[in-house]
């Protein structure tokens, strides 16, 4: 039987190549193969041209087991892409009836009457090719599987639209699949916060550099350190089930060295962290945002049922709004400025007082591009919160544009939330 | 001097690899290739592995005029792209003192005494490499010029986080590459609200069918519609200064069908819009946000200089705040629920007057994924839009997802902001 180890995503579109549209395909798929346990070392994306298409799927016919194609299998004169297939894997084009007959039972329920030509072209597959019926649209997915400079190659295409790839991948092509992995991967995500990357990485050189399996390496991340711990499972090593699992050894040795620093081991970012603390706390959150002015929110209320936590905001980018709602006193705003420690402690006081929750988070500070000063440069942010126990804050200075300025405010401005919480 | 025509992607990331996160960077680059008049055939992806990384490079290096790299130049172990580009180039590394400079004074503003050896890494460039500067972080880009294969070929390398990425593109890598593209091109984006893709495609389908040079298009978008009307000038032609503009004619005749939608041709999306027209009339603005939750204040707030218009928000998620702080009064969420016209008119009253603004917005609605009913489905959103001439309200019904519902509340709130200021 064969053994798929590798597989790469090759994504078919001009749409894609002139940036109209953002290739959520390639990422999507990307975390499906890894789940399964295959190795990807490449992803391609090229537009509707037969002499290229064919070009991109021998390159990955001669490196990959496996070749994840998606898009061009519409029914316009452009969609080439099972044609090329066939062509890859030298077969001829051939007439599919269920597909037909799937074809023409999609129009009868739409009530139109007549096909194309275009339409029917959608039903042409190539010979031998196991075909994966669309329960979503009108074009149909295939397996194919040749033999490329001496090796075994799978590929199936898949329908560009992520409303029909999806469901045809984990539907069907995901059950072949698994039969044909000797691998399984086991991923655990160490997410930590007020530690630089570089330095958090120096601390774990000789893991990184010393592990085989499993391994440990640092992911991008913004304002935050992530860490991927990931152990490789073989069948060929015997039943997966009975081999030991080597990531909590791994993982505790990090959290020897890093530990107070980790706030999460797994999927969760930092805002749904802090929604679950409060929800197992049934604990209620408002925030009081001068410079992140809606990031902060937003940032909670991304998620499902974050009402039963949050109970909103006051927005006071304007001094007048901090005196008026907040009840900044206007000696503190004049003495000590907007952006001074003073402020943020005002600001989070009085936003637990009028939005009446258990917890109350500020945030105040200089995101530029203007207003920065010799005593206060820009970057210089003031945190606080406020609880039931008193109030604390924590001073940023952060690096970088606007833009991520406010969003790193944000990020730390839960983060203090959530050591509330502990 | 040298002619770029032709141009390629290829993005360095595990992450990428992994699915970890989405390549946005592909698709913000690819359009901006576009923009810049370059033809891009492929784009790739391979993780933090040098061998494959120099293979990918020497593929893209035999097809395309300029390789534009993303990723790897952090300060970690496996950043290794700028190593492998001047292996590419067949250039030694060397020290490069003023990012060195750059460095110690970025670590010296955030009062970070100890530079670890990984940081000076990012000072490391290959010899005679056209220095990028990062102004948002430490890792600098590179153009970096070799012949490869007979060819002469142009690598510019960038930074994987967008926030230092896009800055370092616009401003210092296109001033470069415009002098060596012999095309130019003169887009005009012309943004539409209020009409559906589809309707407007139909109405200017002779249009876009008919054209040549210019030629009008569909660009994709969320909750609005955008034309681009492009027009190629080529220096092969003779001075490009001297040829004829021939956008303004075909400006002119959508503007004769579709007139009444349009609230923009060029660049500036609806937020900048409306900051612009409220900063032109000295007025000043404030939100009342129920499901959009921080989106709104976050969409005027991201721009320089929006605290001269923007006072403030108040986020009325409970409905204890809509009542205690924007004086909604009781029977109102009682009678008819926060979901309704009523309400929203409520909210908006009630923050113009605590905020004292020019103009107030309300935005109330079902986001979902729960909440829905059959009187009320998901997706229903209330607008209201105070100001000294009174309210006026707008109902939506919008489709998709809790992301994209509480998107498209937010652009509407935004559209209706700036029709009373029409």
């Amino acid at each position: 039987m064969k053994n798929i180890r590798s597989g790469e995503i090759l994504c078919v579109g001009t749409e894609l190549l002139v940036g109209q549209i953002v290739n959520t395909n390639a990422s999507w798929l990307a975390r499906r193969l890894s789940l399964l346990g295959i190795s990807s070392y490449y992803q391609t994306v090229v537009g509707d041209n037969p002499a290229r298409m064919l070009e991109a799927m021998k390159v990955a016919s001669s490196r990959s087991d496996l070749v994840v194609v998606t898009g061009g299998l519409g029914p316009t004169a452009d969609d080439l892409t099972m044609s090329v297939a066939a062509k890859m894997a030298e077969r001829k084009m051939q007439i599919h009836l269920p597909s037909r007959e799937a074809i023409s039972e999609i129009f009868r329920k739409m009530g139109r009457t007549e096909v194309t030509e275009n339409n029917w072209k959608q039903a042409m597959m190539p010979e031998g090719a196991f075909v994966l019926p669309n329960n979503n649209g009108t074009a149909p997915g295939a397996v194919i599987e040749y033999s490329f400079e001496g090796r075994e190659v799978t590929m199936i295409l898949l329908p560009g639209p992520p409303s029909e790839m999806q469901p045809m991948f984990v539907d069907q092509a995901e059950p072949w699949i698994r039969q044909h992995v000797p691998t399984s991967f086991k991923h655990l995500f160490v997410r930590m916060i007020g530690i630089g990357e570089s330095k958090a990485e120096t601390m774990l050189l000789d893991l990184i550099d010393g592990q085989n399996n499993p391994t440990i390496a640092p992911y991008a991340s913004e304002g935050e350190v992530i860490f991927r711990i990931s152990q490789l499972f073989d069948k060929n090593d015997g039943d997966i089930t009975k081999q030991p699992d080597l990531t909590a050894e791994l993982l505790a040795e990090v959290r020897n060295r890093l530990g107070e620093f980790i706030y999460e081991v797994g999927d969760r970012k930092m805002p749904e962290v802090v929604k679950d603390m409060l929800h197992a706390q049934r604990k209620t959150i408002s925030f009081a945002e001068s410079c992140t002015a809606g990031l902060l929110s937003d940032a909670i209320a991304q998620y499902p049922g974050a009402s039963e936590v949050f109970k909103g905001a006051i927005i006071a980018y304007d001094n007048d709004i901090k005196t008026n709602i907040l009840n900044v006193s206007s000696d503190i705003l004049t003495e000590y400025g907007a952006v001074s420690e003073q402020c943020a402690i005002a600001m989070a006081t009085g936003c637990r007082d009028v939005m009446k929750t258990d917890l109350a988070i500020s945030v105040t500070g200089i995101a530029g591009p203007d207003g920065g000063s010799e005593e206060k440069p820009l970057g210089t942010v003031w945190l606080a919160a406020a609880s039931a126990d008193g109030v604390v804050t924590r001073k940023l200075h952060l690096a970088g544009n606007r833009g991520r300025i406010r969003r790193v405010s944000a990020l730390q401005a839960l983060d203090l939330a959530r050591r509330q919480l502990l």
